[in-house]
């Protein structure tokens, strides 16, 4: 059979996948959940008709996410996640030797069982004796939360439905609230191409927070315009300063020379991070 | 009319544009020539099926094809084009204060035509009285050049059909021998994602032409998997210094952050450049 998914990017714009086989379909308490084995990028999860990851280029969104704040800190030993229930973003927290507890906080439980089922590559972490996972809303779980982590991460869908909150000015003064004094945020903010008012909001917002704000770019492949961003916040350490703690090896993406280019940026991003 | 047009990036994947109309459409003595007019990208000229070029985001593609060598260079005063018909190049490289002259060597003179008429916004350098533009093989054309260039631009359609011979050593070799003793040439060279092998063997003929052997990246859109790479040779001057020509201003991608980041590889990229 000749089936292609479609994900439309915008109303006018679709990347356009040849399925192998749709390997699971349910309606969650959140969301529409799908797991499809796609031709070119292999297994992949989507919620909600979006691409969230797949098994062929996760490595570069949970590798950009993940590393470049965990290298700042000089020693990041808690680290919370908030969303991630596919479990990347803990496989590569768990690679730095410092760390010495990861805390999941995840909203739909069928995303994790969905990923320990059939993303192994992603899940392969979930069961480490560092993790605590939390089943709930990452932003009840931050207000109970103060000064207790050094490196916190948002790995959420995009700003719709109820991912929305964690992208809100209120959201990111939790997040400040649970670092430590010298904690780091990282988050992905969506692509500059399409997002570009959405971005300046955050930016603003996390500004206001972070003495170090900072916008950094990666290729993602499945994602909207192949460009995407993340912010990150920093309550003392530099980002752009050589790295304190070294990537852990193995690593296909994110490297000293990422670690320099990725925060600089193309003069319409710049201006949209500079501007009003 | 739900129209859309679909360009498979490869056999399994395809990016699917909304199109308002179709404005041009023709057979020509190289290659079927289309001019779409899509709702995400605006105007898009589409050969064989292949988009060339889209009015939103050209301008990614050529002034990262054109500024690194126009900037590495300290005084690029005479240049050619091979390919590049639609006109975005040239227009890049008349932006440069030192340009005294500017050769276009186009295969296909309804590239040229079908710009002029549909793609004002490219063509606009197409009548500039520093261009001379040449119709012919851009192999045939080097044959009988030697020396006479500061920077050389190869701003073809992928190394299939008429522009395989674009990508192949003894046509590097022309090249080489096309610039003076402190030449520099950038040519697109497909993305690192898909086409890994063919970068390459690219690599390594520019390699044993030219000691200053560089590739570098950009974002673009509507490129298969939105990575897109240059090579970069150059007989004397390292593209990685800070430029010595600056930028001309009014640029929305090329910068001095971009100039910097571009030549820093993600891991897999590197293993790629670097591996045997």
């Amino acid at each position: 059979m000749d089936l292609w998914f479609s994900e439309k990017h915008t109303p006018h714009l679709a990347l356009t996948y040849q399925v192998r086989e749709t390997l699971y379909k349910t309606r969650t308490d959140y969301q529409d959940l799908a797991v499809l084995d796609t031709y070119q990028f292999g297994r992949t999860l989507v919620l909600d008709d979006i691409v969230q990851t797949t098994v062929k280029d996760e490595f570069i969104y949970h590798e950009m996410l993940v590393h470049p704040a965990m290298t700042t800190h000089p020693s990041p030993q808690k680290a919370l996640v908030i969303g991630g229930g596919d479990g990347g973003s803990v496989r590569e927290i768990l690679k730095h030797p410092a760390l010495q507890k990861v805390v999941l906080a995840e909203l739909d439980p069928q995303v994790i069982e969905a990923s320990r089922r059939f993303l192994p590559e992603l899940s392969s972490g979930l069961d480490h004796p560092k993790l605590d996972i939390t089943i709930g809303d990452g932003k009840e779980f931050l207000k109970k939360t103060r000064g207790e982590f050094d490196v916190i991460f948002v790995d959420s869908p995009d700003p719709i439905g109820a991912a929305e909150g964690l992208f809100s000015p209120d959201f990111y003064a939790l997040v400040h609230r649970a670092l430590k004094p010298d904690g780091i945020f990282a988050a992905q903010t969506e692509s500059p191409f399409i997002h570009g008012p959405f971005l300046r909001g955050v930016l603003q917002a996390v500004k206001g927070l972070f003495p170090q704000t900072h916008l950094y770019l990666a290729h993602i492949p499945t994602y909207q315009h192949g460009m995407w961003s993340f912010t990150l916040g920093s309550k003392v350490h530099d980002p752009r300063e050589e790295g304190v703690t070294q990537p852990p090896p193995g690593l296909r993406y994110y490297n000293g020379e990422v670690r320099r280019g990725a925060f600089c940026l193309p003069a319409f991003v710049r201006e949209l991070v500079e501007g009003e």
